[in-house]
């Protein structure tokens, strides 16, 4: 590997020699059929920061022997903590593709930055992430659907117990090799609908990738699961539909009488986290001439329009979960259940995501690692 | 010390011997000017747990080791992790006192299960913490006004990047000598009022003490500092005051005309935490016939009882920052100065806390360690 030098203000990382040697000496086939996220490359790269000193080089550490930290680390006591979420693809060409990684470098730096964290530059973030990807190239994993789940990561590494900006932080890229996201089975995907658990709410942090917006799921999460639904559908302070579980939503409704196709999903506010599948699917929709209005939908909108008949899709999406269709909610102990779709808008949009993603037609979305 | 059995459901201590070693031998005689939260006891009492095997047997780890994660650990990347705050005051007597501790015991357990982590039965918290305290009692400072102040944590070390409920955790005390909470002279304590920026809303998580509820707060906060402000006066949806930084907050109100006292104090909901010191200074207000009102008390009645004179003093409390007098609030670019107040209710307050916390007067607040 070349020696890298990195600055404060603006990193710079030269590419290294890509380093395909095996190790372990055979990485899986495909992933772990145990779940998302709970197997990893041996290599996490990672960068120190201290506000005296700046940024160290970039250097790998091995994933096993896990991450220091102080006891009283500020991550830990304060969740002064941020993530990203993106994937690298093995294209039918043998090259490994990388799927706009630009968008999560410019919403990590805005993450950072409202946590008072250092920042990475945006092309220093995707020239790191090809740096850490070369180095377990042979783990991007080639079954279909299956993709290396990259994971870039700062946590303070601060050790005052007092709250304040951080002092001391580490940046690090874990990768994993996954398939679906969901353990349940999304062919039959209901969403739990509750009143009284906000994720998010304006003035808050719900737009941004930060681990604070994630603790408090994970209760109305364990509900979610023991009533047979793969995530909660998130409201507003005006019971408008917000997220559904960690993916944004997006919902299909159909007049009756003139048969004409409205796709609806929630504008960018403070409760909406600005996905990069869902930028995507908002333009695919638009090429395919579909009129798409980015636009709250109420609590009420919604059941009325499953009751009508003038919901007739509706589908979830994320890096991790890609594009789940949702075919019925759960709410006030009733369940409200859409009509069965074939070929649906859902089906489309992931037939098309998949062919970019892995290469099959050629666009400016997907770049080489 | 004596074998400890812990089960999931009821942990089990046994009073260890006292452990009166000194190590390092010279625990600092006065804590460290160093600032708050930064100096630590040798000696860390931990727990881990599984979902599987329940929880270890408590165990102490050097300090100085920190502690080794997974990098993939969910209080890392989804803020599962809470905490409490508590200390343990040396009385002339020679004994060492804790603060009713069992509301921190009570108030930790519903922190845990607000996350889906284990919890700790009340008893069993504060006996811990005694265990903690007795390895490490010669670190009690005994210059005035200073403490040794325990935090107790509990964070998810579960391994998975899926978001779901922690399979395995990890609790344990950390002590630390402190004497003063601000870095600032909080003799000139202003509160920046900021609009659109919200720490805590309905269906939130503000009202108990998880790590989520402090990143947001490091920005603002940093704005305050630069503004010259100690702490962040936190608004709720209809503008009414909910806490102060990571202070509860009280507000005397005095009639011009017929010269009677009443003392406000936002009512405990989802917006504002249970404080231990709070309750006590309700108690005492009590006790002292002084009419207290748990009542919001709104923006504009904060800034129009400024402006008319009928609000004569203000304070926030917390076990880290005690009592502390606020003597004026920064809002859309004025300041709103309140009149100076001499041997105020802050005063009394604080001589009455502290009459207790050291055992200058005996009181069923204050136990034996």
């Amino acid at each position: 590997m070349k020696r890298v030098v990195l600055q404060t203000t603006k990193l710079r990382s030269e590419m290294p020699k890509l380093n395909l040697r095996k190790e372990p000496p055979n990485p899986p086939k495909k992933p772990s059929s145990s779940g998302f996220g709970e197997v990893f490359t041996p290599n996490v790269l990672q960068l120190d920061w201290t506000a005296l000193s700046g940024w160290s080089k970039p250097r790998f550490a091995r994933q096993i022997d896990g991450i220091h930290m102080p006891y009283s680390a500020s991550s830990l006591h304060y969740a002064i903590s941020c993530f990203e979420g993106t994937k690298a693809y093995a294209a039918d060409s043998g090259k490994a593709l990388l799927f706009r990684p630009d968008i999560n470098a410019r919403r990590f730096a805005k993450s950072c930055r409202r946590l008072a964290l250092p920042t990475i530059q945006p092309e220093e973030f995707v020239r790191l992430i090809r740096l850490a990807i070369r180095r377990d190239l042979n783990w991007i994993p080639h079954t279909k659907d299956a993709a290396l789940y990259i994971r870039p990561t700062m946590i303070s590494t601060d050790r005052s117990l007092r709250i304040a900006p951080p002092k001391s932080a580490k940046f690090f890229i874990l990768l994993s090799p996954v398939s679906g996201y969901f353990k349940q089975n999304t062919k039959e995907a209901t969403l739990l609908i509750e009143r009284g658990t906000m994720r998010a709410w304006p003035g808050g942090t719900g737009a941004l990738k930060l681990a604070c917006n994630y603790a408090p799921t994970i209760l109305p999460l364990k509900r979610a699961h023991r009533k047979k639904c793969i995530q909660n559908l998130w409201l507003g302070p005006n019971d408008e539909c917000t997220e559904a579980g960690s993916m944004n939503i997006f919902f299909v409704f159909k007049c009756k009488r003139s048969g004409k196709r409205n796709v609806y999903t929630p504008p960018l506010d403070d409760m909406v986290l600005p996905g990069v599948i869902r930028s995507s699917v908002l333009t695919l929709l638009r090429s395919m001439d579909v009129v798409v209005r980015v636009e709250s939908v109420s609590l009420s909108e919604l059941l009325e329009g499953i009751t009508c008949g003038n919901l007739v899709e509706c589908f979830g999406c994320g890096t991790a979960a890609t594009i789940t269709p949702i075919n019925a909610f759960r709410c006030d102990n009733r369940k409200y259940t859409l009509p069965e779709v074939r070929d649906g808008l859902a089906t489309k949009l992931l037939g098309k995501l998949r062919a970019i993603q892995y290469g099959r037609i050629v666009s400016r979305w997907a770049i080489s690692v």
